[in-house]
Parts: structure tokens; C-alpha cells; sequence
């Protein structure tokens, strides 16, 4: 690899935490009344570096991939829908153009391998490294070349970011089979517990999609080397490999990110990984209704900021979440202190 | 009492719902996707009685009132604190006033019973009724004429609000207490469950309060006539019987209103005691940290959209919730239908 992915700088800073903390008390309010909103002003200020970080410009990234798993029959939906919703979001038609639009957030998409081309377009981003991944069933997803590529475009567009905070989410039908499978391997779980409808699987189609994530365990199990990388490779996808990459991008430059929901979380867990202090930079968005992914948070310790119900991808609880985080900063930033406003404090 | 505050529409509407439904399930995600979004969009233009319902525009209204109670020193800030904070919402300061400004979401205080006197200024609604509640540990917070005159403030701001979308929100010295007593006296629950540290009691000062709120259910329970308003009258506060007014008013001319926390939803407990439907129209904003607010939402089946540990009031968790009932209503007029984007549906 030609970066160094695992550069992270530590976010730990005990006189930084102390002065953030002093101003954070001293606000109009009774002491650790905003609550988590508290938590989330501290953390992104020590991700920061900076007493005074602020929020003032958040993007969106959706990556997008196919993925030869597709051909297993695992899904209701045809692989062309990942074209399809691609346009979508580019005429500004998708869930996630309509919120990110409404949040103030920019957004782009990023063709990490989409099957079919798309003409150069305002708010897309044409790094395709292939037209969709081979079926992780019968043989790796990727190439040991194709995900290293893959990751470094991810990694390439984070640590080029220049705003304060940015977000993931993603586009790829059949990408919650690969991500059920990285959860899988990676944690050593039978794919009962990790594999759920997606875009709506149901009854014998999601017998099989089990059945198909079982057979593909068994195959790449053995000769898997224990990483992430690795497990990337086998079976996860260029969409997922490019979020695990920007994880790495973003954080090595200081730029905390919003991780979306099951697909994401499967890219964070994958970078987590490789480089645990990738962690304290990440927010996770909201707990999704697909399985597993909230016993995945709540096991490791990860408190979502949402909880909605919410299964859609695209990034679309990445918006909600960074319209929560946007508005702890504005408390930080914009709020009298007791001194200013001339209020009494606690007798 | 002069308006008919009962007279509250059945939001249920076979014929409504199976169009919104419809047209939720036209938009490009797999059906249901959107988890709760879906719920609200559905539930708010039932709510308008609308199939184009749109949230163009939100207000916050803040009640502000002091507390007679305060005199039993219950609470570590004093009294003069709730004119202060009126002071500091007015220039902007407060928590509630750098959300709503960030959230394009419109502010006022109503100023129900403040001691002191404020001057004219934008941001500000005069309807002082007194100067402070009585001491509900010895006497009615209010007489019947005064409550009336709260209840009827409330209702008429809530029916003649042109806005699409209502929060309310609080602010006063003391009115954990009275929302305490509200929830002891209505559900018949023991203060040791309904009292928490509200702006910071802890230690012999919470357990005063305790004893304070125990004494004062023991002086009005048997004169008590089991009626909500009653209940406002005996141990409530001008804030929170106005904050129950517009509930009424709003509620009666098919405006949906989102309640903040422990102090908020004591309000609601009252309107929606005096009038069931009440329910169909409220969005509860979050679960407040404040004792007994998360048990009072779960218990009765009043599912909040978030849980972020907040317990500042104001309004504030008002405002996070207002922002995702406006996304949802985002998505469910601005997405794309399959059709219209020529996406493949589920086959």
C-alpha cells in the first residue's frame, strides 16, 4: 500500500478536554442539561485539535458499487437499480439528495463500480475500478489490486476533504450480503444472526441469501489471513472498500465522520480494525432496522446517535445525525455564558 | 370556561391514509424503509387532514412563568433566574434561541407569569397573569379565574397560529416541582418516583423536594375534583397551564404540536386527559434525563423521537425533533416515484 492508512492522531487531550469542558459549563444552561449534545461539542472539538472547531461545512459521500452476489437470486431488486437510483440521486430525486438538500450538507456520489457508465455530471464522482465484483460465493470479490485501489480512492477523497465534517453512505444492491458476510467473518458469527431483508428479502429468498453467505464463509474461511484488508477483498465491495478508506483519509487528517447504517457500519468495523483510534473520530449514526445492526453497536459500545427505524442507506441517517451534531456546535459556539447574559449561577 | 376547548377533530381517515400510504410506497426505497419518518409523514398530514400537507412553516412558543413553591427552597438557582433566562432567550443567548436560529424554525416567549416586568421587544408575548404562582405547598398555585385565563391565553396563541408545525417549551424556576405534582396527583404515583434533580437539586435538597411535593399532594388531594384543570389550578404554573391551552387551541384547528420534555409532557398529560384525540396530534420530542419523563412516555405508549439525555426545557429538544418531522415531510414530497425516476421495482 502507498499510504499509510494507519496514521491516525490520537484525539486524547487532557488540557484541551479540560478547557472545552470549563466553556461547556459556563453556558446559560444547568450543567450537562444538552446531554449528549455535550458529549458530541467535546468529542468533535478534541477530533479537531482546536478549542474552537466548529461545523461550518459537512459533506455527504455516497459510494456505489455492484456486486456479482447478486446473480445468487438474494435480492428482489435487479442490479441495474444501482444505475438507476445513481441517476436518481444525481437528478436530486433520492432520499438522500432531497434531505442532504434540506440540511445544508453537500453531497456526491461516488462510482466506485457501477455497472454501466454514467457522463460527467455535477455531484458525481467516476473512480470505478470495475463493473460490479464477482460473486464472493465461487471466488473473491476482488482482486488484492482492486481493493487496495478502492480503499486508497476512499482514502484519497477523506484526507483531500476540506470540511469539518463528513459523512458516509452507499448505494449497491446486494451490498447488505456483503456486509453481513465482513460482519460474519470478521466476528465469527453464523450469518443467522447477521443476515437480514436488505431491500426485502424475505421467506425462501432470504433462506437463500443465508444459505448463499453460509457456502461463502466456507470458502474464503480458511485461506483468509485474518485481515481486514483481507475480508474486504473476499467479500466485501468497491463501495464498502472505498468507505473503509475514507475512514482512513478523513481521520489521518483530523475530519471526524458520520457512519450511516448497516453497510457503513460493516466499512467502519473493517477500519476500526485495522487502526482502533479510527473509533473516537467516528458517530454513528442511528441504529438501522436491518439485523444485527443494533446488537452490533450496543455489543461494542457504540450509542447511535438515532434510533428511527430507518433501513434505507444512501447515507440518509448520516443527514439527521449531522444535523444533531450541527446543532451541539451551535450550542457550544452561540450561547451566552452565565457571566454574559448576566444570569445567576447555581447558589 | 368561554371556548369549547374539547372540540378537537378525529384525525382517522381511511380513505387519507390509504393515499398517503400509497404514494410513501411510490417513492424510490424499498417500502418502509424510512422506518418512523414514514409513520410521521403519514400521521401529519392526517393530523392536516391533508393529502399535500407541508411543514413550510414551524414555531416555538416558550412559556415562562415563576413558582411560588420556590420559597421552600427546593432548587439551587433562584427565582430571579426565569427573568434572566426571559432576558437571554430575548437576545439570543438561550439554548432554544441559537437552535431555532440555526433550525429557521420561528421563536417566541410567552411571558404567563414572570416576575418583573419586561418592555416591549420582538420575541416577547405579554400575557402576565401575575407575578408567580402562590406556594402549592400551602395553598392553590392559582384561583380558578387565574388558570382559566392561562388555559384560555394558550388556546387562543395555539388557534390562531398560521404556522404548519408547533413546539412548545418552557422556562421557570421552580416548575419541576409543579410537574412533579401534576404527574403524583393525576396517576396517583408516589413523589419518590416523579421527583428528579430538575436545574440541579441533589442530596437534602433533593429530598426536600420530595417531602415538600409528598406534603403538598397531602393538602390538595381530597379537595381536588379529580379534573385536569383542577389539578393545573392546585399544583400547577401559569407556563405549564398555558402550554396546556395551546395544546387545546392548536389541536382544535388541526395543528400538530410537538411537546419537549418532563415539563412539557406534564402539560400534555393534562390535555390529553381532558380530551383523548388530543393524542393523535402530539409529537413527543424525546425522552428527557429528568426522573420518571422516560417511564411516563413508556408507560403509556407515547413512543418519543428521540433520546439524547437532554434536560435543559426551553424547547429544545422540541427544535431536534421539529427538524426530523420536517425531513420526513421532505422526503414524502420530494422524492422521486419509481415511475417518474424509472427505477425497476421489486420483482
Amino acid at each position: 500500500m502507498n499510504k499509510d492508512f494507519l496514521a491516525v492522531p490520537p484525539i486524547e487531550n487532557k488540557g484541551l478536554q479540560k478547557e472545552v469542558q470549563e466553556h461547556l459549563d459556563r453556558l446559560t444552561k444547568p450543567q450537562g442539561s444538552l446531554g449528549r449534545l455535550e458529549e458530541f461539542a467535546l468529542r468533535f472539538c478534541l477530533c479537531r485539535g482546536r478549542r474552537d472547531a466548529e461545523i461550518a461545512r459537512m459533506k455527504i459521500f455516497t459510494f456505489a458499487g455492484d456486486h456479482g452476489i447478486t446473480e445468487e437470486n438474494i435480492t428482489p431488486y435487479p442490479s441495474e437499480v444501482t444505475y438507476q437510483m445513481v441517476m436518481n440521486m444525481l437528478r436530486g430525486g433520492a432520499a438522500i439528495s432531497v434531505m442532504c438538500r434540506k440540511a445544508g450538507i453537500d453531497c456526491v456520489v461516488v462510482d466506485m463500480g457501477v455497472k454501466g457508465f454514467f457522463r460527467e455530471t455535477a455531484g458525481l464522482v467516476n473512480k470505478k475500478i470495475a463493473e460490479g465484483t464477482r460473486s464472493f460465493r465461487k471466488e473473491p470479490a476482488m482482486t488484492e489490486e482492486e481493493c487496495i485501489k478502492a480503499v486508497e480512492v476512499g482514502y484519497d477523497l477523506g484526507a483531500g476533504s476540506t470540511e469539518d465534517l463528513l459523512g458516509i453512505g452507499e448505494m449497491g444492491i446486494g451490498n447488505t450480503s456483503s456486509a453481513s458476510a465482513l460482519y460474519s467473518l470478521m466476528l465469527g458469527l453464523d450469518p443467522e444472526q447477521t443476515v437480514g431483508m436488505g431491500t426485502g428479502s424475505s421467506g425462501p429468498m432470504l433462506e437463500r441469501k443465508k444459505q448463499v453467505i453460509r457456502e461463502a464463509l466456507c470458502l474464503h474461511k480458511k485461506a483468509w489471513d485474518k485481515s481486514p484488508m483481507d475480508a474486504l477483498r473476499r467479500v466485501g465491495g468497491f463501495e464498502i472498500a472505498g468507505m473503509t478508506g475514507m475512514l482512513f483519509g478523513a481521520t489521518s487528517h483530523r475530519i471526524p465522520v458520520v457512519v450511516d447504517g448497516f453497510v457503513a457500519s460493516a466499512a467502519a468495523l473493517m477500519a476500526m480494525r485495522a487502526q482502533p483510534e479510527i473509533r473516537n473520530y467516528l458517530f454513528f449514526a442511528h441504529a438501522s432496522a436491518e439485523q444485527y445492526h443494533g446488537t452490533f453497536l450496543q455489543n461494542h459500545g457504540l450509542r447511535p446517535i438515532l434510533d428511527l427505524g430507518m433501513r434505507l442507506g444512501e447515507g440518509t441517517g448520516s443527514v439527521l445525525a449531522m444535523q444533531v451534531l450541527a446543532q451541539a456546535m451551535e450550542c457550544y459556539h452561540r450561547m451566552a455564558t452565565f457571566e454574559a447574559a448576566g444570569v445567576a449561577e447555581k447558589v
